[in-house]
């Protein structure tokens, strides 16, 4: 079990960095669902660096090549398999690397495990890259529970200490899209320039900062997950962190909960318009005993900060077991928050497809 | 898939609060492992209830009879089962319960997952006592792995706005075994007394209050854990957020992390006194890129306040669907957080024994 | 991953021969299915020894008690637990045996694995006796399928060389009830009496004898299971071989259809007086390319001669690396074919659950 | 759960035979192994077709490309990807059958499952082509399990009713690579002859004709593998039936077995010249409890005749419910059995390694 999630739809990523392809293998995907693949490539393009300072040179220019799976724009049942071609890389960056690890990256944990093996050029299988794949994964799957009136959004909800709304009772599929279209992912533009400002200050200190992401899901109905360890919680908390960065997962109050009174944080059941059973509010994210309650999905993932910095680290030779000062050349984001957005939503998007295919 | 964990070692809890009784079957345990019954009945007691108004009354002394994969006080290796007859039970307090679900509770999703057949006296299998039989698990766990050099220990971090310290850079079993046996499993004694004063005020209103846990293995190797999805945060999440009213887990920095710069949040490579690869701070939480770094595993667990409140609440009749004023009655906590620092260490022992039963 | 199968439904097996007890855990099992005890019992007790010379004369008297699960008769949704104490053992016999393995059984091989802290009294959890928490499973998943229109039932196609007749193409309810209602558990009772004078041969000459069980299943619709490694025949042989002593499974003609010519083998589409597509033959066994296509499906599975003979065998004491010759005293059956009739029914009843739990 | 198995390492296979391309991604191979592509190469040439009647006339030149996971000929680390292009298809042969089901084929359950959306083209994803992606990942595991002293080998047993010597109680490497070298994978080329001419006479009735495949493995400890579900025979089981065209294994003695007495059928135990324990022959096929004795694995996997056959066949259109007589055109094998010699080789080998990464 590695680089794989999923029950009953299994998504399987593969590539390193600055190896010859990315991709992904999605066995178990209902068959005779569409791929908009313009819409597939704005999805992706969403995680792509921009142009501007917040976010580094290399251009990916990622488009997925299908090369299983899907027949004239359909799912034909057979595991899908889709793939992108590296290329723009420039690996000589990081030949001095191998042996002196770079803090905050997984060059010393692949050290130790791999024995010296690991690619880890650009980072290999642990870079950021490879949410690429994750991101053709979840963008089909995001295709497929729109079809079924599920909606999967998230905005950048802080970057540093700055922070924008939070998202409404009821988000809806217009507000993801809003969002979804701006080239910064927030809900309030105001608090958009604030957190590209203080993205600004941290590349000009030479340095990078972190943010969290808030995600939601609509359209869900009661019913889905299961008790304990089968529950929604904990198969999004598996799936976000195994995206790269991600060290913290909350849902509905998360952390704030555990500051409130019993009175405070439950949600009161209503009958609503519909006489529908509804809560008034939504400090449970969706959940209750692991099981959807059918109000919005709600959590949130904090993102650390870029490791790679301009500054000079501290760090050690692994051979020589001397220290050493290391100074990371290269292109490297200030932030990755906002070009994860989508990324969250991806990994978000292939567990609640796997839930609804499991039924309730 | 749903009340069970565990790869190599699986958990598989079953029972429900009111029912005949609860308990678990682990299976894969290595073989020719003594269970010391008195230090596991010392452990699954740091869950039960208290003598005083921090806790329920309900008595439960649970006291778990093995049924299979022990002879002679060793695991035989044939899976194990362990049970806990339920008594002292007062089902007629829920009776009322069927049709008005609890805000905060799971009654309300059991009901439309399960069809009304959920049996949810007490709150069934979503309760809190469903901990017990994890705690069986963890408690075992906690034996092997101490007998490898690992220990995991954790402590109540805080109580609503009162905080204790943090653990130290390498916390050690001595610590571990301090916090382990006081009366409430704080660091600071004075930080304690705070806490328990906020929890007895929650008590006066009739109300509840959360907390947050802190968590830490040492001992472990760098090298276990897998990249993305099989990484060691989303294991542990995994199996954390299966754990009732868990609504947040964090590792290192956590959400913190997301406010730091990265030359902050980085933790340098140092070579230490015995020539080995180590870190001057531990941000990360002992992880990077899934895999441990060999720097304590470190992260923390969002505990909501206890659902169960005194004080009326709004929900609804689900077949009449009316709105309905609920006075919960029977016994319940002002805060269940406390209780639930040894069952957070049972959640995290049996990740990590899984990891080393796997290898590197 | 060991004594445990299923996918959505999860089945765990717990228990030695001679320990306090065996049982089961099923996870998943949909709410609201009545579990006719009496029902179960009879099924059960299908596998119990009898009162002739065919059996051994432990008697087990099997009764599962339901620990959790199960409220008022119906599942209840929440994992459902069933225990049976063991009682009339004569661990005595088994002492002698700890160094010195018993040709044909795990005692060996459960030494080697565990390091000698196996628990092998009467098997340990290698005995034929854990096949009754299998039963406990595959009764209830056969109640719940009858519900749905599917039946599962076998017959013992053959012991040592004589042979019952096979199914007709189309066995219904019906058959598969007579059979079960016999002591013997064959079409032919011709045959039965052929089949029942060759184990009388075999107990008289202190020897045993194997046997083959055909298994159908019926009612099943096209359209179940996936490619390759997800398929029918992967699934239903996985928890076949599971049982102990089955050494081979087969599908449809199996073996023979290595002897036949592709024209033979193929099984014509046509059809049906309904307008519905079927085959006008089975050697298929209902499945095509993994998935079901709406025949009945069959398998085989081959059933060893009891390793337990009267006879004197050679054997080593593994301590004392000398040649041994060894004499199994106590109760042993010449022949088990027969009673684990309704063993493979279980085994594949559990996997036919899961494929309609997960539909097409 | 469908085109994939494996634990430890997970094997997933993609891929149409018509499509794109097709390939497999392993997940999980231990870093730093070093594939021998010329070997690697060799293998996969075993299950090509041949320049002589015996095989289809497309020439299929799999050449795997690897598009991760290989760094200078090394495993290292990350998920390895490998890449069949398909070329030399004529689809037109098959645009007729998508409503006609060939017999014997997957086309109508794979048009019953999929909605007629199924790309089954050549066959599509259930075509004996996707057994190439499986014996890149097998050919990998070879060359690992060599290292280790562990040799997996297999030779045609029999085709029709011609029938090869069996292996010897200890194939050797040497007796496997002798038979990987032969055009014709046999132990006696006498009964090679035997078998060629029976394919030739089935070829000349526009027909097609079956086989079995014996499959070994040495080297392997005692001591690998669990219980129960967990067994080495419910996990070969699985492996092999996943491989299109399989309807029976069995290991050992097998269906034989049933038709043996006790004393027959019992391996007794023997102190080898090394004072080592083991067995005098093998009719368990190296499996006691589901746990491996040390003795070679020895199982047979019964291969169907392949059910593309020149001469006209009843089938049905299923649009118009109609009767058809289907004739099919393009290249076919009378045998296919003599291909799937490797495949076999191939489940089996990860497998085995998926048990040694494990551990015992």
């Amino acid at each position: 079990m590695s680089s794989e999630f999923g029950e009953k739809i299994k998504v399987s990523i593969f590539g390193q960095s600055h190896g010859t392809a990315i991709g992904v293998v999605i066995d178990g995907l209902p068959a005779g669902e569409r791929i908009d693949e313009a819409e597939l490539q704005a999805f992706m393009d969403r995680r792509r660096p921009g142009k501007n300072r917040l976010s580094t040179a290399r251009n990916e220019g990622d488009v997925p090549r299908f090369i299983s799976g899907v027949e004239n724009g359909l799912t034909c049942g057979a595991p899908l398999c889709a793939v992108i071609e590296n290329k723009d890389m420039r690996s000589r960056d990081y030949e001095k690397l191998k042996f002196v690890p770079r803090p905050g990256h997984a060059d010393f944990t692949a050290y130790v495990k791999w024995g010296g093996m690991a690619d880890m050029r650009g980072g290999g299988h642990f870079s950021g890259r490879l949410t690429a794949p994750l991101c053709i994964a979840g963008g089909i799957a995001k295709q497929i529970l729109s079809r079924r009136g599920v909606f999967v959004g998230a905005h950048l909800w802080s970057i540093g200490g700055e922070e924008d709304e939070r998202f409404p009772l009821y988000p809806d599929e217009a507000l993801f899209r809003a969002v979804a279209e701006k080239d910064f992912p927030v809900i309030s533009d105001e608090a958009g320039e604030r957190m590209k400002a203080e993205i600004e200050r941290a590349a000009e200190s030479l340095d990078s900062v972190g943010g969290v992401i808030e995600c939601a899901v609509t359209g869900l109905e009661a019913g889905f997950g299961e008790p304990m360890f089968g529950g929604v919680e904990s198969r999004i908390a598996a799936a976000v962190f195994g995206v790269p960065a991600v060290k913290g997962v909350e849902f509905g109050a998360g952390f704030r909960a555990a500051k409130m009174r019993g009175s405070e944080n439950n949600d009161p059941f209503i009958i609503d318009e519909s006489g529908n059973v509804t809560c008034e509010k939504n400090d449970a994210g969706g959940i209750l005993g692991g099981i959807t309650n059918g109000m919005p999905v709600v959590f949130r993932a904090a993102i650390k900060p870029t490791p790679s910095i301009a500054r000079p680290q501290r760090s050690v030779d692994l051979r020589a077991k001397t220290s050493e000062i290391l100074e990371i050349k290269g292109r490297h984001d200030p932030c990755i928050a906002h070009r994860a957005v989508p990324v969250i939503e991806a990994a978000a998007a292939v567990v609640i497809l796997n839930l609804l295919s499991e039924g309730k």
